[in-house]
């Protein structure tokens, strides 16, 4: 509370202590997705390899389009803006070609099954 | 399974089936996501109408670096990239300023407790 250091009134001391209630909300809900994303990103890096193994091409402009589809109606479902929901799913597919192309950069073409995480990924 | 409707080896129905499998999980995650993203802005919202009821300045740059360097750490310890989870703040921190600056645009400054989406919001 960098701006009220010395609250003089219980009012004051009120309202540090829902500013701080809700800070400690977000600090867990931003953990928890830190979290989330980590295990998310493991699951798109299983798929690029088992794609890379069999065969399968990496894009899928169809699943995509799915996703983003549900993605919207979910957000709508919980109040969240649908337009920010298909932004936020645009920014994590950015981020699982930039794995993908950072680690095929360094090292080639990546071997079947070799756990790579630069192997082509689902988004 | 764009690429491959008519799997003719029972290997090709294992791979299906993994692909499958790790894409509903991809899909339960982002539900998950979608669900933490909408309560976390119902948080940021709340520390907006409290900050601009009690007249407290909306930005706080070391509340902001401190979230920063914890999810940083977080990363690292769920074997997240770092530079991205300092990404994925940025980007929420910019939705939480455009959601201030859109509804700022329409209705002029928020009126202390109105409820208002559009007041001050903490990143």
């Amino acid at each position: 509370m960098a701006t009220n250091e010395n609250p003089t009134t219980s009012e004051d001391g009120d309202v540090l202590d829902q500013l701080h209630s809700a800070r400690e909300s977000i600090d867990n809900i931003d953990a928890a997705l830190v979290h989330l994303l980590a295990e998310r990103f493991k699951f798109t890096q299983q798929v690029g390899r088992l794609k890379a193994k069999h065969g399968l091409p990496p894009a899928d402009p169809a699943r995509e389009s799915e996703q983003i589809q549900r993605l919207r109606a979910l957000a709508a479902e919980s109040h969240l803006d649908p337009a920010f929901a298909e932004k936020f799913l645009t920014f994590i597919i950015a981020e699982v070609i930039h794995h993908h192309e950072r680690i095929a950069g360094s090292a080639g073409s990546a071997s079947a099954g070799s756990g790579s995480v630069g192997a082509p990924s689902d988004s």
